[in-house]
């Protein structure tokens, strides 16, 4: 084993995965910071994020890898990767090719719950939602 | 009770929910789209984040409602919340006072794993990390 790999084996140890062997990971728009979906990683998936360049979760209910963009061609080209303070949590910023969700829109975080009137509305998710 | 939180309580009933009753809530910076942190809610910590204006957590440590910035001082004026697709998992858009995170720095993703060696490298967190 390469040091190189050394020091990433050290890195996913140190990564706080619940008890189920996951970490939520934010993907986050290079380009304007939308952020785009969350999805969970396992060790394996985050090694592979990591290596492969492209981003690679865990499916919860497939229960199986899932190479983002594998079959509909959206893929996510990673940027940058971050761990939180307290190392449960990822987030991965990405040159979003296509559309990030599965329902054909660029963000999945599509439904705005409004405060006001506790009433919930589709917004614009061509405009990332921290914009005015 | 309301139609207003009629319309409120069928929107809080429609979020997935994990097994500790717990969805993550990414908080993201209103004025540069940072990605400040990520904690969790239950249902109340979701109204309460509704209908307060700032954000509320659940603190899965202290098993107790955590208003943001309560002790602190940094709170977070909600201005936006977003349910992803699949409603398993909250956005907020915040007017963040101070920094969000407890080691001081404004975001919590300050701790960069680099792809090609594999090192964790400390980040300039007053820059957002998906700007160059």
């Amino acid at each position: 084993m390469s040091p190189e790999n050394q020091g990433l084996e050290a890195i996913l140890d140190g990564i706080r995965y619940d008890s189920n062997g996951l970490v939520p990971a934010v993907v986050q728009d290079a380009k304007d910071g939308q952020v785009l979906m969350v999805a969970y990683m396992n060790r394996e998936a985050l090694r592979r994020t990591l290596t492969e360049g492209v981003t690679c979760f865990w499916s919860r209910s497939r229960k199986e890898f899932w190479v983002k963009g594998a079959t509909s061609g959206n893929t996510q080209r990673v940027v940058r990767v971050a761990a939180d303070c307290d190392k449960d949590c990822i987030l991965v910023v990405v040159e979003q090719k296509g559309v990030a969700c599965h329902t054909g829109t660029r963000s999945c975080f599509f439904s705005e719950i409004r405060a006001g009137d506790g009433s919930l509305r589709v917004i614009d998710t061509n405009r990332p939602i921290h914009t005015p």
